[in-house]
């Protein structure tokens, strides 16, 4: 016994106990402090989720807690962020899914298709990360408008659908001239005022058409109301706002919607500036990646071996390697992908063992994607807060003691 | 618009609509009939599951409904069915999750070990095919005691955890002579019974060491108790009743345990007969595969193009192709792998597109593993209803009117 409780000792863990003991129960560190949202209800429409995983900024805006992502590349449904730009539509759109019914625009026979004529086109799943344009924005220090998302406006999901590509070709293919793909929004729009000003419509370039899914089903179950369903247009390896939920319209266009939310919002403006159209579209996704445990918000670790654990994805492209420093990034050590590889669009789990002395530490990750670009130490300004992907923003604090 | 409705016509659609005409809401096929177990209440320790995705034999048997498995590889825990041996343990003992302890025995150092001190000596995530060893026992003629599985006592679930021989290694090694792993669950016994004929203690051969955790998370979320937390023995390529639920002791053993579930349960007996040692343990998986779309429990289909869906796995090996049968097993054609491959333990979602004329179809599914083995025709006869992979035994009829 001796023997074990050294080559224990080694691993970083406590002390011995006698083998067999299954009543002497002494945790090894103290529980985790209760989530301090824990007891706020959930709206009726998310009122599935678990409220204990998540943060409650509004009804419509809703965070996973940095503990609550796991080491499995999937999030789960009940833990997976809600950020809506209008409240969801009434709940009986999902009671008939089938009867679903989303115009085709700017194809050589354009038609309205309904969600089961759309399943008989044909089916893809694919594995992608889907984040919201401004997560990360809790970290400017500029105080952008606009939700104060920390890591978890983000999460990894599946989609099953059709791709667009295939619908578009059973419809003729796409019309001359066309260079955007634009998807337009179910949700019903408040009554006085200028429905662009409000509509959620958006474009993205016509490259996404190789990848981009009309779905109806997320992780393996159709998609809740909440995350767009009965059908979502979903635009692997762009921001969030780009997958349209209960996608009413697809159309493919000449020019960019003329909706304000494309127009003049999730733009990246210059500090200070406000959103126009000769400003960057937030589309892409670039290289990013954080640390999820230890998450630095739970009680002091012991002295000894953690594993270091987070995700790491590419955005547009696949990840390809990270990094985790344990010295607030003066020196990095090469991190292990752990688990299956769900593709170019998922994240990664990533671990790093490292052994930790008493004090405080900054630990941080960075990503490098498979093109070469390297996760940036520090987040682009700009006046919505988004796209932030600095490493140096995302490192968590942990104290030893 | 007459282009485009011809175009649809050729993929199997119905009358061309009025694009644009968001409010012309027609179902292409009828809604299915509500599920026949809908209504009926799940038990308390499984109220978050959907039960209108399962089907109810018991409190401590419950079904995935063949419908209710999607086209994306993992299942979600809301939709998992449930096995349970005994009933689950008090839901007290996932409050302190990090307090659970497993007594590692057969090792050169033996002790207990907190699920806190397991976290620090590593983690690996897998994707896995798990399976009740009775699965498919309701295609059985000859109607074996026990649950009458369909298709739905199996799932593709996410576990993560420490690696067990990562374990060993940190307790000194695996000691001499041992040839098998044993884990014991922590149910509550029964009492008035001899223990030895009610435990859930199972072995499996030490190759088993090679891929076997001790997880502490599915989906990426901490595992439920309904599916065996706060800490499962998890045996990839092996039939459920070897990975061990609540597990409390975990021993490398010179002889497979001699706990009546082991020495006389779960055995491949001759039709007739009664379970005993001599015969083969139900352990390994075989390659097998079935259709989940259509699922033959609906409103007839419309004739034109189907997308006959599925799902594929081949148990300790990874699978290699699936054909699918539109007549009856005649004739095959090679089905196409849609979505994410998550490893060799995986199952992988299939699909063939297929026109079917009106009448009646019985469509089936044949995988074949990474070793050559094809999924066999029929069923191999045993008194307990075991390892049913039969492709005929699997097949769905569905009607085209």
């Amino acid at each position: 016994m001796a023997g074990g409780a050294a080559a224990l000792a080694a691993a970083g863990l406590g002390a011995a106990r006698t083998a067999g003991a299954q009543t002497a129960v002494t945790p090894a560190t103290p529980a985790a402090p209760a989530a301090p949202g824990a007891a706020k209800p959930l709206p009726a429409y998310v009122a599935w989720k678990d409220p204990a995983t998540l943060i409650q900024h509004s009804g419509t805006t809703i965070e996973t807690r940095r503990s609550a992502f796991g080491t499995s590349p999937i999030t789960p449904a009940e833990r997976l962020y809600i950020r809506n730009n209008l409240p969801a539509p009434d709940a009986a759109i999902v009671a008939d899914r089938d009867a679903w019914v989303v115009a085709i625009e700017g194809v050589k026979q354009p038609r309205s298709l309904s969600l089961a004529e759309l399943k008989g086109l044909g089916v893809e799943t694919v594995a992608m990360v889907l984040q919201c344009s401004g997560n990360g924005r809790g970290f400017f220090p500029s105080k952008p408008s606009g939700t104060p998302w920390g890591v978890g406006a983000a999460g990894c999901v599946m989609w099953s659908g059709v791709p667009l590509r295939q619908v578009a070709a059973a419809l003729g293919g796409v019309a001359e001239g066309m260079r955007f793909i634009t998807g337009t929004g179910g949700e019903k729009l408040p009554e006085g005022v200028d429905p662009k000003s409000v509509i959620v419509e958006r474009s993205v370039p016509m490259a996404a058409l190789a990848d981009a899914l009309l779905a109806w089903e997320m992780n393996g179950a159709p998609i809740a109301l909440a995350h767009g369903g009965p059908l979502r247009l979903v635009v692997p390896g762009y921001t969030g706002v780009n997958s349209i939920k209960y996608v009413k319209r697809l159309a493919f266009t000449a020019q960019e919607s003329d909706a304000r939310i494309m127009s003049h919002g999730y733009r990246i403006s210059p500090p200070g500036a406000k959103g126009d159209p000769s400003q960057p579209s937030v589309q892409e996704m670039a290289v990013k990646s954080w640390i999820n445990s230890p998450a630095g918000d739970g009680a002091p670790l012991k002295p000894g071996t953690v594993q270091i654990a987070g995700v790491a994805f590419g955005g547009v492209n696949a990840v390809f390697a990270v990094e985790v420093s344990v010295d607030g990034g003066s020196t990095w050590l090469p991190a292990r992908f752990v688990g299956p590889d769900l593709g170019r669009y998922a994240w990664r789990n990533f671990v790093l063992e490292a052994r930790l002395s008493a004090g405080s530490h900054r630990l941080m990750s960075r990503a490098t994607d498979s093109t070469g670009q390297v996760q940036p130490r520090d987040r682009a300004e700009n006046a919505g807060g988004y796209n932030n992907n600095s490493w140096a923003d995302h490192a968590v604090t942990v104290v030893v003691a």
